[in-house]
Order: C-alpha cells, then structure tokens, then sequence
C-alpha cells in the first residue's frame, strides 16, 4: 500500500481539526492509494449523502488525470468536451472543481490523493492541502 | 423511516390538490427518505413516461449535494461542470431545475425531499413547497 | 395511461389492508403500466430500503415476458441461464421469485402490473392479486 | 445522520483491535448509515483494492434486504436466482456472504450496517458483531 492506514486516518483527522478551527460547513473526506482505491473514507455528521461520490470523485479524477482537480477545473474551462468525455470514460469518478489533491512522500513519489467536498471549493482544497502536509507528505500544487 | 408512508401519501395528495387549483399540467410526484429512497410515488394520469425518474432525480439531488434543486441549478449557472460530473458520479440522479426540494421536520432535522415534474419548473416547486407545509413540515428554502 | 392512479392508489390501499389483515411484514408496493412505468410506489415504515427495487423488478419483469414472476421463477429452473441473461438485457429489472402479477383490464386487454415485495413470496403474490380483483381488474394466473 | 462519524470510526477502531488480538487477515471495514451511505471506511494496510466494494455490499446489501449477509446468502441456497436478480437491481450492491451486520440502537431502531472483509466470512461477521457490541449498540442476529 503505498499510503498507509495510518497516514490516511492522520490526514482525516487533520481535515476535521481544520475545518473546525476554520468553522466549515459538514466535510467528508476520501483518502486513496496511488491506485485509486479507497484507503480512508469519513463522512461528518450534517454533511450530505452525496459527498463521498464528489469527495472520491475529486481525488480519483485527479489521479486519473495526473493533475489536482483545480488543474482540471481550469482545463475544462479551455476544453470542457475534453473533461467532459474523460468523465465518462472513467465512469463517472471525475469531480472537476477543486478539492482533489494528489498526494507526494518526502521523495517527490507519487503516493495517493484526497478529496475534500462540503465547503467551497476553496476551502476544500485549503483543508485538504494543510492536511497532507500535517501528515508529513507533499501535496501537489503551490498554493499561498 | 425518517418520514413515514402516511406522510409521504399526504404530501403527494396535497401536490395534486394544488395541482387541480392552479390548473396545473398532469404532475408525477417522488417522496423520498432521508437515504434517498422512496417512499412515495405517483403519476398522474397523462403524466409522461419518463417523468419518475425526473421527479426522483430532483429529490435525489437535492439530498445528494444538501441543497434545493433550484439551488443545484444555480450552481450549474457558475460551474456547469461540477453539476455535469456531480449527475454523472451519482449515477444520472440528479436534475438540476427546481421542483426537487429539502423536507425538515419541526426540530430542523432532514427527513427527507419531494421531487415535482411536470409543470414549470416554478410551479413544480411551489407546489411541492405548499404541500411539505401543508403535511406540518417544513420546506427549504425561502420562497414567495 | 393504461392504468389511472384513481386505480393504482386503490390497489395500494388494499394491499396494505391485506398485510395488516394477514398480520404480514412490512409490504413495497408497485403498480406499473403496460409499458412498465410506474403508477404508484409505496414503501410501509420499516420496509428495507431495497424493496422498491426487488417489488419494481417483479412486476417488470413480468411485463417484460409476458408472464407472472412465478412463472418466471419455474422457467428459471427449468431454464436458469435464460432468466438470468434476461435479468442481464433488461438492465436488472427482473425478480424472479413470485409477488410479480399482470393485470388485464374485464375485456382481458393488459394494463399493467402489480409488484409486492416484503413477506414471503407466496404472500406478496397472494396479496397483490387480492389487492387486483378487489379493485375491479383481473390478476393473470389462476389461484386458490 | 442515523449513526454518527464518531460512533462510525470507534466501530473501524475495535474491528482493527479484534483483528489484531485474533490474528486475522488485513480487514477493511465499511459503515454505513441508514440509508445505506458510508459513514466510515477504512482498508488496512495490505488488504487487497477490492475488499472496500466486498465491505460495502455486505452492509448495503443487509439494509436493502432487511436481513444480515449471512441470511441473504442462506436464502441465496434456497433461492439462487433471487439473490443474483437482487444483486443486479440494486446495481451490483449486495455480497451474499457472512461479514454483513445491521446495526439497531438501543431501543431497537435500525441505525445503519457494517461491512467486513478480509479473513474467513465467519471472521468478518464474528468481528463485525463485537464491534457493534463495543460501540454501545445491538448488532442484529445471534451469534456465539
């Protein structure tokens, strides 16, 4: 496995722990291995029984794509039959808005990705990002 | 069962009273559960075919992403994209127009939604809106 | 509309006054028309979640071959890679165990189907055929 | 929300402890709420990708039928072609072996499941049920 249990249950936690200092609405997180496959999975209580499929859909599409679902967002913004068509050819599985972020170890190796849906679409990927860093691992994308 | 059979029938009958008072067009009405499933559903005589599974998606969207259908709807508006892939990764359940609305009971607590197709997307939702009411619940969204 | 849901609603009513008559568990009711759409939906408190679909697929199925599903069930052992390929074609929406009754209007024209799923299988059937002749029409296949 | 996050992950936690303390296979576990949405999902280092889709049809399943896994497998004995034509209208969502536990509160109301895979099915289910136990709730079905 190539983000442990462990790893995704710290990155979970730290999702929360955000969102409540930040006051957020209800979040639920998907934590996945490199391969797509769900590692973690938690659904706060209040937050909608639709959000684990968004949630997981941002981290998939992100791995599917090799990009964070915000990188996606904007290539759809450039060619949204291009988004459009991999979302189907992916089954459904690609939440391009941000929140999905792919997660980096210490060694620039790819080794998983979250996804974070509830709040705006901002502060999901805010969360998500101050979480794997908290977890001691590398999320893609520079962010201020 | 968060809202019972017995609501659910009165719900429904009172969306075809106010149907017959405004003169409305044949409507098919989905009352579902706070899991999404339904509860209650009926199509009125003339009420084209394929208009359950409109009526059902309305709710179910609703339910899904927290928010009114209208709400979805102006989402859409703003990022076409995330409602596209958000249908998608729920497995084309969800119709973005108004008609689909949240259902809380007295504490605020979600008990379900009821979907509404047939008429003006507008119509479809007051009447929905007006008959939550009528069953003593209370619908979401503020409405004239 | 083949089947008015002034009807469907009655066969639902006696249903449930059926059940409660023969101290059933709790019942899912379907009325579908001839063209396999629903009528009336109604799913008794405590009716699992899934009953929607296993009563839909009773009645469906039924329509959609052309005969009761517990003649299904009997093609199906005689015949199971048939039942099973046909289940597969038509999308899932095939249940064949009995609860699944077509209905014939007093000419002996087809108009629908009636799918009750909840107690045994027996007594689905036999309460949907009740819950038929009670409301005017004629359950296909003959019963003691 | 029937079942609440916290409740959801002290029940992941003591599937974990049981697993260690018996020496059982990597274990993922699914928890679902009522309305047979993941409430928590955890997959243990080294169980393989696929047991997250195993751990939640036994638990989805379980609510969509009204019974634990282990009934809808003994029924799958009597009745093979019903089960499979569940399984296919409920879009590939029920395992019909042991590892499936409804969950009923304290006063008997049906909270939600869980779902365990990973060692034998007897394992998944013995485990599932303790940890129910643990939580302060009353998993269905008696067990030895």
């Amino acid at each position: 496995m190539t983000l442990s249990l462990d790893t995704g249950r710290r990155i979970a936690r730290s999702v929360h722990a955000a969102a409540h200092r930040l006051q957020l609405r209800p979040l639920t997180i998907v934590v996945l291995d490199s391969g797509g496959h769900v590692v973690v999975a938690e659904r706060s209580d209040a937050s909608p029984i639709g959000r684990f499929e968004i949630a997981r859909g941002k981290a998939y599409g992100a791995l599917a794509l090799g990009m964070n679902s915000r990188a996606i967002m904007e290539r759809g913004e450039r060619q949204p039959q291009f988004v459009a068509s991999a979302t189907a050819a992916l089954d459904g599985r690609v939440i391009p808005v941000p929140g999905g972020v792919l997660v980096d170890d210490a060694s620039g190796r790819l080794v998983g990705a979250v996804g974070v849906s509830g709040d705006t679409s901002d502060n999901d990927e805010l969360v998500a990002m101050e979480a794997i860093t908290a977890a001691g691992l590398a999320p893609r994308g520079a962010w201020a």
